[in-house]
């Protein structure tokens, strides 16, 4: 393996010697900047041999480092050659300062610009002028000169998506108005769910995304350039998409933009999500650029019926593979029979698969065991992982996406923890904290455009009572059939107005406790924001649940519950029995019978 | 009336003649821009006759303006002559635009930058200046020349303060250390509340407040210059103030601040509570000025241990009092005696008056039946205000200063409202979620510097469930003899990390709700932050509650309180009793012991 790196890393030094550069630096990242890549971009794993997230690569003519986060520090050390990279953390060691240790006088440092945003390149344009280095944009990504056996480029169909509820054309005169009010002329569409919300489509370009990748211009009168593998394309799109929409190849958009920019466009963008040779792009045809948050993003976050009723519809066929699954763990626990987190996350797959119109799943599932349920983070490794027998917990954190073409159509995300051994009272004590903190989170109504960091608190205040914590938000939005970790949404603290709360918005609500080397816990839901039906004269939203699955009564330490709590855990386990028991069988149905009685 | 008006105007303009000035505009303040003025800087009442606060008048050649929020704006019209000033909203119309459309070209607008904060006195500069007008710091402050009877300077005892818990030379050393920590070479202390705080000094020069006025330069050795009217300081205060204190009167400030000052100088200074003549001061004489918060407030602010003694015992002496009261209304009220507003506020200061220690109110009192508590800032007139007999509920939101020279030391502020009639279910329905509010905040736990505004909304929860809500933060700081109102602390909605909780802060818990021309509500106990001992690994604050008064069980709709709340109620009714029982005499026992029955 080390020979195979070794050999990658020298065909890199090769070109920068060619092309007189002296460092090339490289992110795990893709042009849209998102959470996850196609795998023809993985190039981070294919010149250092590391599969983890975040983080970034340097390889001067001498030297190479790879920059990981926390979670990555023992991995990287297990996938990377320690003889070709020096190991560093991305947040206590700068990149760039190191790169510059590693440099001769007045270097070239060369990047990839699509695959930073504006600000970090600006950032290091002049921190490396500083210090009479150069920044250079390269034409081209070296990595792809050399990458042999290549992954192809994403080619997954492109479907029309008929669960919308809003045409394209109404989208996006809605977006133009707002342009219009707001004195702009166009705005830049950098995310594919933005793209893909905005005529109706979907796709699978990436793991866990249901996105077609895309870019988009669209200007004030409503009319949208889109960039998309135009070869793709399905029959009738350019009906489906309506009025004011030309399709164009992403390669073209070099040509494209210029020709649609002047010295009078305000043209806006968000530059978090915009890399850096788009931005230079549109900077360098003579737009005033407007900066500010995604405007197409927060009308998409907020769902309109059709997309809430299609969620809803979701959140049922995953409640049966979930109840289906849960009942399966409570037999094989009873029989004694041999399991690990492996057999356990496949068996709810095959699940998930045996439901109406599952696609596949929203992100990797957390299969955890005891211990390495505390580990937020933590994804077993299938080959070796940990057997069930040993723990009074068990930790499963997954979901789908979901379209069955006609009403089932959404994406879901559910963590339950259950027993699975013998739980001890502080595990118990802990799991019925963490439900507390679940619950007054679902029962809060509050003003709309409320933020999420204020409610945040709610969820965490049974804890913070007793002197525990948990060291994540309480919510991340949740696309619609589109990605699983939605922003802006967000229920967490130092969001500011980027978290507000508005009807139609869906959330997860996912208090936790984490014991180190001890047990995790984990309770979530999906919920949407909807208005209250209130005696009172101030307008209040409030949440809906959309997940139906029980909690594990049998860890609740039901004496600590208030009544009103207690109301709460009977009222919901009712609502579970009657959506979820009409679909399982006999064996299942007793199961969920038992599972859902009601506490006292 | 008009015509005195007429004439202090006319007064005004004749000295805008004589020194070719155009307009002259003066806001309600002194020069240290608090809340409180002395009788002698009252400056717009003589001017214009109106005694609101938060006001701007202008006044140029032939028009004269006056400007007041919301809360005035039927106040002013009844105070000021309308032959003699255009009435005009501070909120809606911009005073400087105002004052320029009644200008000529290249107008020359006089003030008094003293009374300005500076970000004000940069911004009317500019705006004025885009227009070609010029802004004109006056050496001297016109009203003042033509003020006959002028009320004299204040002239209130300035008294050693035994109650500290901390000397001077350690307050000093402990801000140098942090000056030098930062680079700063001194800073500029502008309220009084810092100054007597840094010297263990207090006084009465302005109501409500317990300062003698006074400004500070402390520079980064320890080293104090204090700036205060020299001929009032009591004998031993240069050895109670201790090593490092020079002394001058205010007037030497423009002739001390610049021999301290070099082009060398970091100084430190909090512009929204720096006047713009002063800020220039230290601005020409060279220094490096370096803005931010207000750092010895945050100092000030975290009590030690004999000063949140001294506020416990304050605060039954306080207790003793209120109780007396509240078993009197009773009385009164069970008798069918006539009484109104006035009388139930003078009476309270007497009894106030009859326990230790009492020295001054910490503010004006607001004492409100039925619909006139639906009024957060009402001030009853005592010549015609409204009787006892036609409301159900009667709302008195009070507080004193106290200080006995021993133990009992600190300030108080508290709200009850209770039964005086025939309230309503919904009366009591609304008292009772304002109530549960407080209990939600009383028993919140939190991190150390965590922001009041997420705080804030525990208190809303319950008012928010049904759709209500109030239009006022739920606390506020409370200063040790100092200031009821004491900044920067905050349970406030968008006060950001001004408005963190730290250990050893006194604030307020004042939910409330009203109903516009129906009843007000409000439930106010100070409560000091301290640190909890819990089970869990994440250090937590709580409250303690400092207020020891029954909350009217009678207006109490026991049914929806729960059983947690109920406790509580029970809880800190017994405590109730328990401290202040032992203070009354039999016929107010028997009130108190019925008051703080149980409830179930």
């Amino acid at each position: 393996m080390s020979s195979a790196v070794q050999q990658r890393v020298d065909s890199i030094r090769k070109y920068l010697t060619q092309h007189n550069l002296d460092a090339f630096i490289l992110p795990t990242a893709d042009p849209h900047l998102g959470e996850y890549q196609a795998e023809n971009v993985l190039r981070v794993n294919w010149i250092s041999g590391f599969h983890g997230e975040n983080c970034i690569v340097v390889i001067t003519k001498d030297k190479a480092g790879i920059f990981v986060d926390g979670r990555f520090t023992v991995q990287v050390k297990q996938q990377v050659p320690s003889d070709v990279y020096d190991y560093l953390h991305i947040n206590n060691d700068c990149h760039l300062n190191w790169t510059m240790e590693q440099l001769p006088e007045a270097g070239r440092i060369a990047v990839d610009a699509s695959l930073f945003d504006i600000n970090w390149y600006n950032t290091a344009k002049a921190t490396l002028a500083q210090k009479n280095h150069e920044l250079v944009s390269l034409p081209e990504n070296p990595v792809d000169l050399f990458w042999e056996d290549r992954p192809a480029a994403p080619n997954a169909s492109i479907d029309l998506f008929h669960c919308a509820g809003t045409s394209s054309v109404e989208k996006r005169q809605k977006l133009a108005a707002e342009m219009q009010a707001k004195g702009l002329s166009a705005m830049v569409l950098t995310q594919p769910e933005d793209t893909n919300w905005l005529v109706n489509i979907r796709g699978a370009d990436i793991p866990y995304v249901r996105t077609t990748l895309s870019f988009g211009y669209l200007q004030n009168d409503g009319s949208l350039d889109l960039f998309i593998d135009t070869s793709r394309l399905p029959e009738g799109f350019a009906e489906w998409a309506g009025e004011g929409v030309s399709t164009h190849d992403i390669s073209a958009m070099a040509d494209v933009l210029p020709k649609r920019i002047s010295s009078d466009s305000r043209v806006y963008l968000a530059p978090a999500e915009t890399n850096a040779w788009l931005y230079n792009l549109v900077n360098d045809a003579g737009a005033d650029i407007v900066e500010g948050r995604n405007l197409c993003a927060l009308h998409r976050v907020c769902k309109n019926e059709t997309e809430l009723n299609g969620m809803r519809a979701a959140h049922i066929q995953d409640g049966i593979a979930m109840c289906r699954f849960l009942a399966w763990v409570d037999h094989e626990v009873d029989a004694g029979n041999s399991h690990n987190e492996e057999s356990f996350a496949s068996k709810l797959l095959t699940f998930r698969e045996g439901v109406d119109g599952f696609l596949a799943p929203s992100f990797g599932s957390i299969s955890a065991f005891g211990p390495n349920a505390a580990m937020c983070h933590y994804h077993h490794d299938p080959e070796n992982c940990r057997s069930l027998g040993q723990d009074g917990m068990y930790l499963i954190d997954s979901g789908g996406h979901y379209n069955d073409g006609a009403n089932i159509c959404g994406t879901t995300d559910i963590t339950r923890t259950i027993k699975v051994g013998d739980a001890s009272d502080h595990e118990r004590h802990m799991f019925t904290l963490v439900l507390k903190g679940h619950i007054a989170m679902d029962k809060a109504r509050f003003l709309s455009g409320f933020r999420g960091e204020q409610l945040d608190m709610l969820a965490r205040q049974p804890l913070w009572q007793e002197g525990y914590n948990f060291d994540h938000g309480t919510g991340h939005g949740v696309g619609h059939c589109l990605s699983v970790h939605e922003f802006p949404t967000r229920i967490k603290a130092g969001v500011g107005e980027n978290g507000i709360v508005e009807e139609g918005m869906c959330m997860s609500n996912e208090p936790g406790y984490y014991l180190e080397d001890g047990f995790g816990i984990r309770l979530e839901n999906i919920v949407a924001a909807r208005k209250a039906d209130l005696p009172g004269e101030t307008p209040m939203l409030e949440f809906e649940a959309m997940t139906f699955v029980p909690f594990d009564t049998r860890l609740m330490e039901v004496e600590i519950l208030t009544a009103e709590e207690k109301q709460w855990v009977n009222n919901y386990h009712a609502q579970v029995f009657e959506k979820i028991a009409p679909a399982l069988n006999n064996e299942d149905r007793a199961w969920l019978e038992n599972a859902t009685k009601p506490v006292a």
